[in-house]
């Protein structure tokens, strides 16, 4: 734990401390100061440290001696836990800060989520906490629970099993839901934290906390609203370089938003982003709670796969093909078995058992049958890991099955040195429930992950895999120094764009060309004789484009007139485009035409930048036209942004398959528009100034001619300008 | 069930005989014949007729008199289950055909699935159960089970619950885990069914028979492989008029299919004609075991919404916005009380419960918070539904809760006539397991469907406004008597197709104008001065398009000159097309060139037909250019089909967008498009000697101005060509 920034050390106190003091606590059993006594208590998990009861009007609870006072509980005592009315929550922090308690958790509600006479409580209780260097986890949280310790501070009734899944959730209440389901099903947690109101502890912390623990194999995360966008993504980026990290954020549609902004206060930030933040950071995200937590299952307990080739063992066919048919959803694939090693158990498991495909057994698959078949199929190269689903019958015994499997996946690591690999993962499915109880809870005591739905099994599958292959390419994604830096002039234009009061476009091109990006070449006239002269300059055919801090859509007013051959079209274009503009918009101040050299050919592509109020700017892209606009086919990452992200995010557009050329049609630069992706992230990192930026088109030509900014739109934020900058 | 056809009413002893014979009973424990015995005796759920086990080796079995012979069984018998080695099946089928026994359940496995051997014994079986009139189901599958009746023919542990689910399977082997499951969360199932091989009896007559089955008001499918695809598809149709039916079939993926094949021996159909046949009959399907039984239970239980409007009410923030944030992809929104209730309820419970949104009743909601949140919602007209989440914790008492939401949900019904409405469905998520197997027991008691899951809940929920959705529009969705069929002369542009041997484009442009299809004026060139003199009586410009048995991609060669704009250039053009195909095809026969009216303006679909070996010709619509070949932006339906079915195709494609107008482009004139695909389809079920056909383009002119067929091309199987066709 000494390495762990200080902000994150300090909490230690809140899963292991060294005597807990319960303000607050309570003899009458409806309380939840008493139910949080007895969890404190309960000896299927009693925490083993002094336990100091602190009420005034009791002498003793839960057989336990009560204080009146927190300064009157003895050495050791490390963490508070406060259950007491709201009005009296910041005098007993402060009480515990001279007690030398650095550790509190509030689980009173009454803050910040009851309106400003809350809010102005929380902020009272943050600055006593702050001047004795007391952390608060809460108000209106749950508490915490830790397996290993023991230690459960919640109101919650049982505790998990014991494990290596560690919790963090930004709802309380959903807790209990999430405890209960983990008993009943017996998946096994380490740590558990209810953040609250997050007056002072928030998600950041603990999860840089969690990522340094070593009893919390994977941690899950379960988000409503993300409050440090930057810090959490860097907090992300470091727990998921150590450890599997898994997400449930609400907020999703709409409808989501509207549910997670109306019972916490908080407005959602835009999804887009967090999907984005998990992305680039190797988190993994889930759309369910039950997806959720099956992921979490498999990588808590099984090793990564080197491929995506994953076989199916079984002794049905009907779950082995609703398996395979969830494959390729889970980005896997059905692996067939090497010809040696169908020979192998044919001979040996007879003619019968179909080996191509799905390992079928047949209802006679017994144990020894699965032992033979998953031994072999684990030492053959043309299969990444196994999936034993299990279909009960009057003539198996699951329990014995899942022996074998598990046997089976254990006997990988003392294969003889010649024939050894890396442990391949070993999920199993067991379709049913009543009769299975048994085999479920052998499964998961062998670190076995056992799901009774066949598809649920292949999305943990697919768990696996991402994480592997996000491993696997980390190299690959690290941030590039690059010498994408922006050039001079710079502010200059960014000047002259605040200075017309508005949102403004071509003048910006300047800036994306101070950032490398190849613009063409133009110039802005105030006459017809200074545009035909520019044009001539220039070289013709040029396109000429209105321009006015009043006309944000140009095309819509016919505000641009393309392939202009001659001077005296020029002139006579500038003439129209003043005409049309003080026809269609009289009040429109027109200041000039600009014009500009014609480039023809080439992929229209759409790069755009907005900055979202959590997670700052994020970077669009999609192909020009119709395909933003009416199929909505666009990726997104944030900025600053690596090549492999911007790989990655050209990969993910489906209209994109059209740079790749088809059907005759010469293949489009990609690489340069990667660099004019990842040159825009860095535009819109460097000036924060700048609220959204479009790119429509960027043209991408063909391979090896690179990329023009045809068109530029900014909107600039003037109060985020800085007053000095180096750049002038 | 008199009005069944009397191939299905045939069924009846199947579910409800009057005496089963048990042909192979044994007496040792670890037969399966002797776990049938045991389920056909089972005091739990014991068969009530008389049972007769049948053995020349034993003279009692399981208490009951053992008969040596089949022959030797008294009256009553209606139906006998064989579990006997597959070699003795075929003359003990002639044996009950003798005794008067017209149902035959065969277990035994043996048959088609294991090779040419077992198809032929299989065949035997069949001819001999014809010639006694004897129906079989099976062989190779597990039974029959009808919990009312009761009866239980299968050797699977444990009998599902009495309830009203209908569950038919292509595999025998997961009926083990479906019951297994359907115990261990005590969800009702009224018959149960595995077709095995379906020798006989097959899975379109099982669903004319359950859908007149009073007793199940839902019916389930599991599907790996359909024979008669339009029976099949009769059969649904038919079946879904009158209940839900929900289908689970696999073989979605190219996994899937691989996977379904190798253990069933069967070619599994292609996916998009099972999903389009789906679509057209009012059948939903599900693409998880879990969510089928999900739906399952829900449309069972619970009214049909008369909208998408569901409201939540919860006492945890978190699994509400979980489930909103589902509802879209279930086809459902977030219902927003109206601000009457609002207000009633604020006035009621406090005005610290939420009521905008989810109605948040806090952690303090108790059975009698629900019932008044429920009450005043389920009479909200603002309200289409209501899902109720509890989260458990130390203070509730999640069974009395569901019996207040039970209470709410059945109140409806008895409100005073001035109040009154249709009821509204109520679904319920407990969130967790280990703690609320009371709660889920009496929720499935009361009928009120819960799941652990919010999101389950409401993908359950989108099932019920599908169906919903389904009969109201059921009325517009019949089939149009149509006046689309064909003109004159179809047999003789086919015969010349045919007379050419192979595919080939424009000849057939004649086929779609003979019904009805407007396709550009065009001739048939040979010469140079022929192209010029045709080109001269069409209009110019013309297309000229290289025609040749040999070319069936004719752009891919430069075979297409457009534009063409007097006879000069005509000639040339001929001159340059055979040239060209010379030069790049030297083998290719160049028979002609053909002169078309060039048409501009418009946008391009396409719309083809391939024909499913299984479900018959399937018509596909998507855009034209990259949107079908790169982006696979395509639907399906099954031919004939109706005006609606073609709208919903139109509905489905996403870059069909386009059609309506984008950023000032006029709109297009989808009337007549769907004109067009609906012609298409009758065309396709006319002519089953068209294997594929492919208009592409059809342009779909500005509105009010039709569409034409620029370019057709069909593929003709000889075979199919009718002898003698009315239309020459």
């Amino acid at each position: 734990m000494s390495s762990l920034p200080p902000h994150s050390a300090s909490l230690r106190p809140f899963f292991t401390p060294n005597g807990v003091a319960v303000i607050g606590a309570s003899r009458d059993p409806t309380k939840l100061s008493y139910a949080i006594m007895g969890n404190l208590t309960d000896p299927g998990h009693a925490y083993a440290g002094p336990i100091y009861p602190v009420n005034p009007k009791a002498s003793e609870v839960c057989g336990l001696k009560c204080y009146a006072d927190i300064a009157d509980v003895p050495d050791p005592v490390e963490l508070a836990v406060l259950v007491i009315p709201a009005a009296l929550v910041p005098a007993a922090i402060g009480a515990c800060g001279r007690r030398g308690i650095k550790a509190a958790i509030v689980i009173s509600g009454g803050f910040r989520e009851i309106g400003p006479e809350g809010a102005a409580r929380e902020q009272q209780m943050v600055e006593i906490a702050q001047r004795y260097g007391v952390r608060i986890v809460g108000p209106n949280g749950i508490g915490v629970i830790d397996t290993h310790t023991p230690l459960d501070t919640t109101f919650v009734r049982g505790m998990p099993p014991k494990g290596h899944i560690a919790f963090l959730s930004q709802s309380g209440a959903l807790c209990g839901g999430v405890i209960d389901w983990t008993i009943g099903r017996s998946i096994g947690f380490s740590r558990f934290l209810s953040v609250g109101n997050e007056a002072d502890v928030n998600e950041s912390d603990v999860l840089t906390f969690l990522a340094a623990d070593e009893t919390s194999r994977v941690i899950t995360l379960y988000l409503e609203d993300v409050k440090g966008g930057p810090a959490f993504v860097d907090a992300l980026r470091s727990a998921a370089a150590r450890k599997p990290v898994l997400a449930l954020k609400t907020g999703r549609t709409a409808s989501g938003q509207a549910a997670t902004a109306s019972h916490t206060g908080a407005l959602a930030g835009a999804h887009a982003a967090f999907r984005a933040a998990c992305k680039q950071t190797g988190v993994i995200e889930l759309e369910t709670m039950q997806g959720l937590f099956n992921a979490a299952l498999a990588l808590a307990y099984q090793p990564l796969p080197a491929g995506n080739r994953i076989a199916l063992v079984t002794n049905s066919g009907g779950p082995a093909a609703l398996a395979a048919d969830t494959l390729e959803a889970a980005g896997l694939r059905l692996a067939h078995t090497s010809p040696a090693v169908q020979d192998h158990l044919t001979g040996v498991l007879g003619a019968d058992v179909q080996v191509m495909g799905p390992v079928d057994l047949l209802g006679g698959g017994g144990e020894r049958h699965y032992r033979i078949a998953l031994d072999a199929i684990l030492a053959d190269p043309a299969c990444d890991g196994v999936l034993a689903i299990l279909t009960p019958h009057m003539l198996v015994q699951p329990p014995a099955i899942v022996e074998a499997i598990a046997a089976a996946a254990a006997g990988q690591e003392s294969a003889p040195p010649g024939e050894s690999h890396p442990p391949k993962p070993v999920l199993a499915c067991l379709l049913g429930d009543a009769s299975l109880e048994a085999a479920f809870r052998a499964a998961h005591a062998a670190h076995i992950p056992a799901y009774a739905f066949p598809e649920d099994a292949v999305h943990a599958f697919g768990a696996l895999w991402q994480r592997g292959r996000w491993l696997r390419t980390a190299g690959d994604r690290g941030r590039e120094a690059g010498d994408r830096r922006q050039g001079t002039g710079v502010q200059g234009r960014l000047a002259a764009g605040v200075a017309m009061q508005t949102a403004l476009a071509d003048p910006y091109a300047g800036l994306v060309a101070a950032y490398g990006i190849p613009t063409p070449p133009e110039r802005l006239a105030t006459t017809p004789e200074e545009a035909a002269a520019m044009a001539r300059e220039i070289g013709f055919p040029v396109v000429l484009k209105i321009v006015s801090p009043d006309i944000l859509h140009k095309s819509d007013i016919g505000g641009v007139i393309l392939d202009v051959r001659d001077a005296a079209a020029a002139r006579a274009g500038f003439a129209t485009l003043v005409a049309r503009a003080t026809t269609t918009q009289p009040a429109a101040v027109v200041r000039r035409v600009q014009v500009q050299k014609m480039v023809t050919g080439g992929q229209e592509v759409i790069v755009g930048v907005k900055r979202d109020p959590i997670f700052g700017p994020l970077v669009m892209f999609g192909l020009g036209g119709i395909y933003v606009e009416a199929l909505a086919d666009v990726s997104f990452r944030l900025a600053p942004l690596t090549e492999f992200d911007a790989w990655e995010m050209i990969g993910e557009v489906r209209s994109a398959k059209l740079l790749a050329g088809v059907r005759g049609a010469a293949p489009a630069d990609r690489p340069a528009l990667v660099d004019a992706i990842v040159r825009i992230g860095q535009l819109a990192t460097e000036r924060p100034e700048i609220a959204e930026l479009d790119v429509n088109p960027l043209l991408v030509l063909p391979e090896g001619q690179g990329v023009v900014a045809v068109d530029v739109r900014v909107i600039i934020d003037p109060r985020l300008i800085p007053r000095c900058d180096k750049s002038q």
